[in-house]
């Protein structure tokens, strides 16, 4: 399987899955004009041009964070639990996180008007404390072990300081104990950001 | 089963794959106080405030339009294939809706800025010619029989016109064949929007 992604993107949450079910892949990082590392054109193999895509053997293109999330959980049977009620638990936080909180990074990431950028503050204030009530001192986002939840909370958490909205405590917690997981760090090493 | 809903949002999408698939609900309102038309305090439901909200024969709650569809896909047995190929291509066609769709309705809903207006339909252009190019000619999103991709499909035509965007064909034509589809004229019928 072929993970596309850019450095310290949202595909970070699909790398570090990849690495915590030790699933083969390969990683291909795309530039700013949709050219694959690889020399191919990134429009080609997904025409909304945006990362994360993963390319399965048989060449299908899968895109969508939380669907390759759980396409990486289904395939190696990681990361999802089978339990019904852990594992409704996980997919409801992911499209939490897809909906509600990735759309709200866009202002920050391209410098939109400041008015913009205070609206996105206000849904992401309520979304970390939403995600802070639940986490509580747990371990884990749902349930007692890690799951695909965690994969993408971490790269949320990661990035939260580019918008300048502060991190409740459990939060900040949850994201210094993720941080030295050695899946985790494998992973920010080979996209060079430790 | 309880499905917590506003008449003519995005639960219409809900209710919809609830009549298609048979299994039997009970639709419940709320109002601007958040409050529920059976007398409850919304937020205790579902701290996140917003609907849809699926409350289950245990008491349990849950939240988030894709994975309530996909829940009621999967105990009904229907609206989503088995195959690989399509569940696969019907879950990412969801994400992709309620990342990247449902989001940039908000500056029309909520009347927003101009320029925040004109952002979003920007970014709708570009989603709608997505899944125009998807639609094609078929009758469906996904493979040749209807799957909860298009119950959230019907629901993001039916408001498209309130941002101000034009339709392609393909989606024209795909909507006025949903409209007249039984299950979709009774759940519009249900939320007194006929
Ligand atoms: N709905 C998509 C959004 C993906 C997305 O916005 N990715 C960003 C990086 S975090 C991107 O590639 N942006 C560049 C672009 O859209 O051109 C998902 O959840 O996977
Ligand atoms: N991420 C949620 C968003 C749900 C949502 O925004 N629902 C709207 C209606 S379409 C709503 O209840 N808005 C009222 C509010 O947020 O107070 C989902 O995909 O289900």
């Amino acid at each position: 399987m072929i993970l596309f992604y850019y450095p310290g993107a949202c595909s970070l949450a699909n790398h570090i899955a990849l690495i915590e079910t030790g699933l083969p892949y390969e990683l291909v990082s795309i530039n700013h004009e949709k050219k694959t590392a690889d020399g191919r054109d990134f429009l080609a193999i997904n025409p909304k041009g945006y990362i994360p895509a993963l390319e399965l053997e048989d060449g299908t293109v899968l895109t969508e964070n939380p669907v390759i999330l759980n396409y990486i959980a289904e395939k190696s049977g990681k990361l999802l639990s089978k339990k019904e009620g852990i594992r409704w638990q996980v997919l409801e936080v992911l499209a939490f996180m897809a909906s509600e909180i990735h759309g709200s990074y866009q202002p920050f990431f391209r410098n939109f008007s400041e008015p913009e950028k205070e609206r996105a503050r206000e849904k992401l204030k309520k979304a970390f404390s939403i995600l802070s009530d639940q986490i509580g001192g747990k371990m884990f986002l749902v349930g007692d072990e890690i799951t695909i939840a965690d994969c993408y909370l971490f790269w949320v958490l990661m990035v939260a300081p580019r918008s300048g909205v502060e991190l409740p405590t459990p939060l900040r917690n949850y994201f210094d104990h993720m941080k030295i997981r050695p899946a985790v760090a494998q992973a920010l090493s080979e996209e060079h950001l430790d």
